[in-house]
């Protein structure tokens, strides 16, 4: 038996079966009506009029969400009514579904939230004697019309669960893919991960709101293989032992920090319908177990450029188990998924003017887009940035020495948290070169000629902190060697901006906005960087930082499908120039290895 | 750089891009050329005519191919030949592709070999610093212009073995999607296999001419956890340890079943690039890891009814890594996908007449069509016609006694291979029962009562063979016990005749067939059959034997896509009765025990 209703001013008509709800018929017809809560009488946004016809009585939910009056008037919650005639039924305009926006922190731009996946609520009759359809079938039909159920362990949970469930609970689906059961009421999240050569940033998105429920950080335990990428290719591409070993590594580490984050907020990691991952090629196909003996050797081709769409379980990822994981593609060997990430979070394929967008990390990628052109590279600027090579260097950490300035031959710091000094982070260390070379201590040539300078077995260094300011009683100096290893790393990135000016044909004056992303790119002094010649001398307002560009890029595309295609352009927009077949790289690099003139 | 081909008399013209050779652009371009070889210059099958531009110089493989005669008139194959400039091509009548067909053995149907895969020869330039396009893009700009490769396993694998391969090969498309991966010249193969409660039927396809190479049959290793599959769904419903088990047990069977029929013919189990299996629900669901409580509880509604299309390795079979394993819909709980493949073999869908068609096996399927009307049943006749709980009973293996006639007091048997009689198999009891009947030595309700009967320990029985015959010295007998386990099973099957046939409204006179499927049904005596009751009284002429029918409705749905859509549509049409529910139930069976009238 089924029922025709009307849906007005909307103008969608057909029919119902009995047993449904105007909910399922508006949804049935592609009305438009708006289901916050999903179809559990908790949230008030479906409400309509009934024009004509009967509908079953008014339940307690129903009074708790409408007025005496909106009852009076005919107005009932369309995900509890059921119509026991043909009926027409008004839909007010508050009622209709707009798409829901949100603002990504960090990012000025409005999202529509829109994520891979929808979800609404079902209710079935169990089976009897006289009703012996199959779990499948009984689910299938209660679902949305183009619904199919294709994941075999999702098939095998349903049965199970829509049992203990009493046959209701919420779907979620996925294109037409059935790909999550749950009860009412359970969160429903998205998981955005940014997979670092060194960190782990992993954010849980609500997927009705696109709100970030929590972020946190954590070392990517694929370190202990070696602290720069090659080194774990080189380890991953001994056999399928080491290979699985590299990857098991990193899942079980995106599995903590994953599970703690929920644990924060009271959810599990079960309640995870989708996830976006970004990293650099090497991690990207380290983490799905590609092959990589082609990504340590010339031409150092990606075995996949393109998007991966995958479930999670596949790579032991424990989320939902129907759940999938998207990864954005890759542009070549060392300009990845993370690049991409960033790009589409700053923006850069929409900009008309001329724009830098440089990510320093390990391996630091610049994005030139000139006239509409986009033209990316890679430069394997090394960890000196991070405090690594450096001999007392550290993280960003509390007791980390991040700013430096000279004043009359006198060296003042800041450390993190005001502890005492510990040691000096990347954005101290860029300080402290840049304060030497403004003061004329050190030369263009990076060599520290000038006076405070002490000669320790051999090598001359500068103390930062006295031994009776240092918290372990030893004073912290800066030494040659560090200096050099800041050289090198700066003259890696310098030397890839100048390639891409020449490559557009412009020089860093045409620069309409340079954008650092990257964690150590935020808390950098730009002029400090300017003066050691990271950057070409540019005004500053023209410089922005915008922190973890790719961690934002990736929680964009978990909420927003048409974001995910846009990475997708994007990449396939990205001309990548490789750096080592430029003539001039030698030559240009050592040019950018020189301080610029105090 | 592109040239433009112009395919005559098809009429078919476009770009076909510099490198690629004819064969490519007539596939871009939708031409059915022929191409047995898979386009690798060994058949001749893709032979044209250049009517107008130049192509690449001829080979030694296309001098082997082709004579001296058709190379001075332009002559070429397409798979070998590179255009180098535009060209206008004559494709001969004989170069187009004609559907191939086949026919199945058993069966009397032709079958248009359509597999759900399609094959194909790929060649690619290596990487190089001028050509950093990524693995993935090499193999998509090389196959199909719809390809593409969403499957993990097989990316990674295309990565190493292209390289291996030295960037040219076979590629295997589903649908859009690059399953496999392989070198010219290596089998292309499928499999169907047909699970049964006792045994395993494993039929190897040449999925190029649809040819079965291998059959092979092994027993099922679950049958240490039960004979019946009751026992098996009550262990398995303990917990998924036990669950798992049993998979694994049956997966672990089918590997070696795969692995022994493909080493016989050469071949290698990753040679199969697609998989067909059919079974009962209960043996289904087992393999499938699904949820089995409620199969053996009322109302017994299966988790899974629809066709289930996954990845071989998701359930543990080892096959071409990216092969999928596609299992023919269900019917009902005790009504399976091995039910839909006999009527799919036997094409019971498409009969306008009346036929009965019966698979005899541990639990009896039978379908009955009438004006049209398909309504199916099961019943659970138990294994006494395997030889199971009959004192005597053995498997039909040598030395079985298979056929039993009783002349003047006097009992004749014929063992299978001629050998010393062991035992008896199910056609031999059959027999002794139906001989016993006629002779009167058994009463219509069951009871030994004639003369030659012995009393051993209380029990009477039969001597068939005595103690001078026998294999082991030990006289071989029928025993009252063991004819009524036979008529429990016959008035099991019987009794669900007779329901299919009220149902219907109709008698056993309007059948004009009868078709008994399974190796007992093949190897039985029509007349016993008849005699013991366990068919109603019909001309012998309308009854036929058609051997493992659920084993060459797999075959076909391996290759032809067809018989799989048209197995869906089957399991659908289909109306399913439950035994249980019919009021007469009990009534009809206690009738369907009596032995008719000698």
């Amino acid at each position: 038996m089924s029922y025709t209703i009307d849906f007005q001013p909307v103008g969608r008509r057909g029919s119902c079966p009995e047993g449904g709800t105007l909910l399922d018929a508006a949804r049935a017809l592609g009305v438009d009506l708006a289901s916050v809560c999903g179809g559990y009488g908790t949230c008030g946004s479906c409400k309509v009029q009934i024009v004509a016809g009967q509908v079953s009585p008014v339940g307690p939910r129903e009074e708790g969400e409408l007025s005496a009056a909106e009852l009076a008037q005919g107005y009932r919650l369309a995900c509890l009514a059921e119509p026991l005639s043909d009926c027409t039924v008004h839909v007010p305009p508050e009622s209709l579904t707009a798409l829901q926006r949100t603002q990504v922190e960090g990012l000025e731009v409005e999202v529509e939230i829109e994520p891979s996946v929808v979800r609404y609520a079902v209710h079935m009759a169990k089976p009897t004697l006289k009703d012996l359809r199959s779990d499948d079938e009984r689910l299938l039909e209660a679902a949305g019309p183009d619904a199919v159920l294709t994941d075999l362990e999702v098939a095998r949970l349903a049965s199970t669960e829509l049992r203990q469930m009493g046959w209701q609970g919420h779907v979620t689906q996925r294109d037409r893919e059935i790909v999550h059961v749950a009860p009412h009421g359970a969160p429903w999240l998205g998981l955005a991960v940014d997979i670092g050569t060194t960190k782990i940033a992993a954010y849980i998105v609500d997927l009705a709101t696109g709100q970030t429920r929590v972020a946190r950080g954590a070392m990517n335990p694929q370190i202990a293989y070696g602290e720069d990428v090659v080194a774990r290719l080189v380890y991953a591409n001994k056999g399928s032992d080491e290979a699985a070993q590299m990857q098991a590594r990193l899942t079980d580490g995106l599995n903590q920090v994953v599970e703690e984050a929920c644990a924060e907020i009271g959810a599990q990691s079960t309640d995870i319908v989708d996830a976006v991952v970004v990293g650099n090629t090497a991690i990207h196909h380290l983490l799905l177990r590609l092959p990589v003996g082609q990504l340590a050797a010339a031409p150092y081709v990606p075995a996949v450029r393109g998007a991966v769409d995958i479930k999670a379980r596949d790579i032991g990822l424990q989320l939902a188990p129907g759940a999938y994981v998207y990864l954005l593609p890759n542009i070549a060997g060392y300009v990845g998924a993370d690049h991409v990430a960033m790009l589409l979070a700053t923006g850069l394929a929409e900009r008309e003017d001329t724009v830098l967008a440089i990510d320093i990390g390990t391996n630091t990628e610049i994005c030139l887009t000139h006239q509409g052109q986009m033209a990316s590279l890679s430069c394997a600027s090394g960890p000196a940035f991070e405090g690594a090579h450096i001999k007392f260097g550290m993280r960003a950490a509390p007791g980390a020495i991040e700013r430096v300035r000279i004043a009359d031959h006198h060296i003042e710091y800041k450390t993190i948290g005001d502890q005492p000094p510990v040691g000096l982070c990347g954005s101290g260390i860029l300080d402290v070169v840049a304060e030497l070379r403004r003061t004329k201590v050190l030369d263009a040539s990076g060599r520290l000629v000038g006076p405070g300078i002490r000669q320790i077995e051999g090598e001359r260094e500068v103390v930062i902190a006295g031994e009776g300011e240092a918290a372990n009683g030893r004073a912290i100096t800066v030494t040659q060697k560090d200096i050099r290893e800041i050289q090198l790393a700066k003259g890696a990135i310098r030397s890839g901006i100048e390639a891409l000016l020449r490559d557009a044909g412009i020089t860093a004056g045409d620069l309409d906005q340079v954008i650092i992303a990257g964690a150590f790119g935020t808390y950098i002094d730009v002029e400090s960087a300017n003066r050691i010649g990271l950057l070409p001398s540019l005004p500053l307002e023209r410089v922005s930082q915008v922190g973890n560009a790719a961690g934002m890029g990736a929680r964009l595309a978990v909420i927003s499908l048409a974001h995910r295609l846009q990475a997708q352009a994007v990449a396939q927009r990205v001309r990548y120039i490789e750096l080592a077949r430029s003539p001039q790289f030698a030559r240009n690099y050592a040019e950018a290895m020189r301080f610029p003139n105090a």
